[in-house]
């Protein structure tokens, strides 16, 4: 056998009693935090001012769901009527106690449980860390669980035991292992019954569902079952979720947006200036971000690219797949028609879904696989299809072709997050370049590259905005399970003004809920925040991108920061949605604290 | 027409006229740098003391070819003479001046010349920015005219003058974008001719060619093409590939490998974080690093990933397709018997050409396109491959023949960056364990991704070390020119001290050559430094990588910092050789500036 294996227990054994390897920072024989990491263990997230002191809660205003207000009101009758002696559908904020200290609620010790569900998102291990902080400084000796493997660890019983020795180790730290997470549901009987068995052996005073809005919309239905069930376990929400489309009136950003934007506009800002530079590819670049395009927009809006096609005005315009390839063809034959053969293109994850006609091709497939066809005789799908399905089908690559038929979800349905769409538009694009320059309309060169980002920006550092939004979250999670509130999200609101003036609440899951047809029912779920095509982000978009097209105004923003000016910078797109486009700075004032 | 474009002219008239956007630090419209780029325009790289006073040239150790020494003397009769009043062969020193200030040489101005060749690397733009700053400081009056799109613009005469006002806005900036790059060679007669007519015409003093080992062979060529003609233009290279692989005992490090390793280590640890807190992918990540894998290796060191290969062992051992896939495997089942079914591993992008099979099918492939084969043809392909070469490839997967046949470069070879690796080995590695999995010897489940990093770390913002090391060495090429220096690589050494304590000289070029076997023929080339399988760098890898292989010791380096404790240190690689081991710091010392 070949190979460096033949010895391994020699070198580990060699290795192990051996004195720690001098490049290693953390001195630990090779396991090493790296030398950033390391650094970053010591930053201290400032706290909003609220937080600091004694406080309370005061219920604010009221709330309806987004839509279908009755209906989902009638689905859900403990969490829309009053219970636990608070009012139903209010928000609520955090406030500085009015009342004097001895006449505050004795601060008993909690028993909480934490989980982390779904995707990751910089800045997870911070609302852990703000929660236990919050816990150990208004409830000590409370008891903090974090459960394993998702919702999973919920309904099988499986967690462990925070400590603040264990999480020092994690602050300001990416990713999710500290716990795990996981996609399981909580939604139907048994998996309710089972979280519910889970939350009495362990006595939990609340449960911190750190998700997007599936697994929110989850936590509402929990909060439900568990007063249903007079549990005293309160289910509070934070938002998570890097795709950006987990906010509303009250929620003004999920977190790992912020951090995951920039570390995509980093490698998108370098593959511009390598265009630039180069002047011989056109780079196609597919963004993760399946329902909403947000992060494409933000990403947009920080690099300047030549074009970024946005889900939201694809479906809007009901334009199909032959309309989306004909503005990039134009966009390359105008930028040739000045002597440009490069360029960078940018499409988010989600695209083949807001085309009309390859949605339709989608769930015209979908259904011939329920019905039992064969993945592999291209011939009887084609025959099933619809006339435009069928000619459409016909006109893929061979290779997005196999990968709509053989990549399936456990549902059966087409996996569009493995459909590479860069590589279908850049064969496209080539031939519709090919019919041009035949028609003697098109006389430039065109050769592409394709880049997928996705999992590089889930698990990185948080930046400093996600490291302190994500603390301050997870305080307020903290202040409203002892309040002994239920069925809220946590809400970190001011975003405009520094870190120190930052508010902190509490929203109704309930109120964000609208109804959604989903397999033939409507279904209240939470409503996911799409790109506003009259929003501010946008329109900032449309009023640059011709010029942008055309010129080469690339902007590198590099990557983040975590001191000197413009580590404190938050995204463009909260710069403009609630500071009317001036830069959102924490702006730490350490001095007041 | 769908879209956007109808009303251009009015959006760009609106846009111009309107007042800067507030979320734009550039205040130019949407032009703008970024807040980062800005930031860096401010930084001042440390300047190794000898560069601050009076110097001088002093002429040190004799040098000979690394191979065919006599051979190649003969070839190039001029520089291996004494020529221009020194010494051939010789490395040469910057020093303190000897000699009273009243001796010293008129101080005249000259006519430079500056060329980026081959592709881009960070810290390009200083490198030229150094070589101004040098002329102005002590050759003041002097132009520095930089060469448009590579080395075709030398042999066009196309250029811009480059002045100080302009650089000022390249400072410590990525890319190559100020007057572009490109491959073309300065190689035979009527190249050289072409060259030396500009030179001629331009009335050049010297040029400075900013490149890899193939350009910089040309360098010499050109300086002994120059030397025949009785030409006064001095050629000085400037080392350049993000690759590493263009160093020796003089030449300590490549500019570039050390901006490019990070911004690639810095993925990598997020995508390691990230299978860490998911576990449920394998992600396989294919680098960038044709011949070399000393990018793989450095990013290996930075990251501790499950299993990296490198294509020097590889071929050490005489390693194919089968042994490599093996590799993979018995890694992946390892960690299924732990209960691990996730991993990163790194990929050099050369591999393919290094597994003895794969490279000898290439081969076989690259003779039959060039009888004439029919690339789509692939029965006749199959029939004419030797019967090893003909099983390898019927093996492989439709989208790899494919790209082995139809992606071919200018030459017609097979264009083996192209060619996916990482894709190939997922297939293959999942094939093998579906083998063991049925003789029941594998038990796990394998699931994985692909990436490939290159372009993203080619034109990022230079780390503080390459943005220091490139402004010294466009220093050092800056005062072997003026000092009449012909056929040498400008130098920087003693990188293991803090960076004003840098010595800085050049070498010759002819140095660096020795004899390669291309197209049948021996052929004078510079040596590619590959990666020593006895060197510090490999062999603390190869002490780790079995418990890498099994521990989830993931480093996560994070995104490149330009201020705070670990914004100056340089690569593990370069620590490992020159500094046993210690990290090389800049160590900025600005007060005694």
């Amino acid at each position: 056998m070949v190979g460096w294996r033949d010895s391994n227990g020699d070198l580990i054994a060699r290795q192990l009693s051996s004195k720690p390897r001098p490049y290693d920072a953390g001195g630990d024989g090779g396991k090493g935090l790296s030398h950033l990491c390391l650094e970053r263990l010591a930053y201290v997230p400032v706290l909003p001012e609220v937080l600091r002191g004694k406080h309370e809660i005061v219920e604010g205003d009221s709330r309806e769901c987004v839509g279908g207000h009755e209906v989902i009101c009638g689905l859900f009758p403990r969490l829309s009527s009053p219970h636990g002696g608070h009012a139903p559908l209010r928000m609520v904020h955090v406030a500085p106690c009015a009342a004097p200290a001895e006449d505050q609620p004795q601060q008993r010790p909690l028993r909480l449980g934490v989980v982390l569900s779904g995707g990751q998102a910089p800045g997870g291990h911070n609302v852990i860390i703000g929660l236990h902080d919050y816990l150990q400084r208004w409830h000590p000796g409370s008891t903090l669980v974090g459960f394993l493997g998702g919702p999973a660890g919920v309904m099988n019983n499986r967690y462990k035991v925070l400590t603040a020795d264990e999480l020092d180790g994690y602050r300001n730290q990416g990713g999710f292992h500290l716990i795990g997470s996981g996609r399981d549901a909580i939604a139907k009987a048994e998996q309710l019954a089972a979280a519910e068995k889970t939350c009495l052996e362990l006595d939990l005073d609340g449960i911190v569902v750190i998700g997007g809005d599936d697994s929110n919309t989850n936590s509402n239905t929990m909060a439900e079952h568990f007063l249903k069930q007079g549990l005293k376990t309160n289910v509070i929400g934070v938002p998570k979720t890097i795709d950006g489309d987990l906010k509303n009136t009250d929620v003004k950003a999920s977190f790992g947006f912020d951090t995951a934007c920039k570390v995509f506009s980093e490698m998108i800002g370098n593959i511009m200036i390598d265009a630039m530079s180069a002047k011989k590819y056109y780079h196609f670049v597919r963004l993760m971000g399946r329902a909403a395009s947000h992060v494409t927009l933000e990403c947009a809006l920080q690099t300047h690219p030549q074009l970024a096609l946005i889900c939201e005005e694809v479906a809007a315009h009901r334009w199909g797949l032959k309309d989306v390839v004909r503005q990039v063809a134009d966009m390359v034959a105008q930028r040739a028609e000045l002597g440009k053969n490069f360029g960078v293109v940018l499409i988010p994850e989600g695209l083949v879904e807001f085309m009309h006609d390859v949605s339709e091709l989608i769930t015209e497939l979908n259904e011939l696989m329920a019905q039992g066809v064969n993945a592999h005789d291209q011939a009887e799908i084609i025959a099933r299809l619809t006339p435009e399905s069928a000619d459409l089908f016909q006109n893929l690559t061979p290779g997005i072709r196999s990968e709509l038929l053989e990549e399936r979800d456990p549902h059966g349905n087409v996996q569009v997050s493995h459909i590479q769409t860069e590589k279908l538009l850049i064969k496209l694009v080539g031939q519709e370049l090919m019919r041009r320059k035949a028609a003697g309309t098109y006389r430039g060169k065109f050769a592409a590259l394709a880049h997928f980002f996705g999992y590089e920006g889930r698990c990185s550092l948080p930046s400093n905005f996600d490291a302190t939004y994500c603390n301050a979250l997870g305080q307020a999670a903290g202040a409203l399970v002892a309040s002994g509130r239920t069925g809220l999200m946590a809400t970190v609101g001011n975003l405009a003004a520094p870190a120190n003036k930052w508010t902190v609440g509490g929203t109704p899951l309930l109120s964000m809920m609208h109804l959604e047809r989903r397999s033939g029912r409507d279904k209240p779920v939470i409503k996911k925040a799409l790109v506003d095509l009259h929003g501010a982000a946008f329109t900032s978009y449309t009023s640059m991108r011709a010029i942008w097209a055309i010129q080469d105004w690339c902007r590198s923003p590099g990557p983040i920061q975590f001191k000197g000016p413009s580590a404190d910078l938050a995204t463009i797109t909260l710069a403009l949605e609630v500071n009317e486009g001036q830069p959102c700075l924490l702006q730490h004032l350490h001095d007041d604290e």
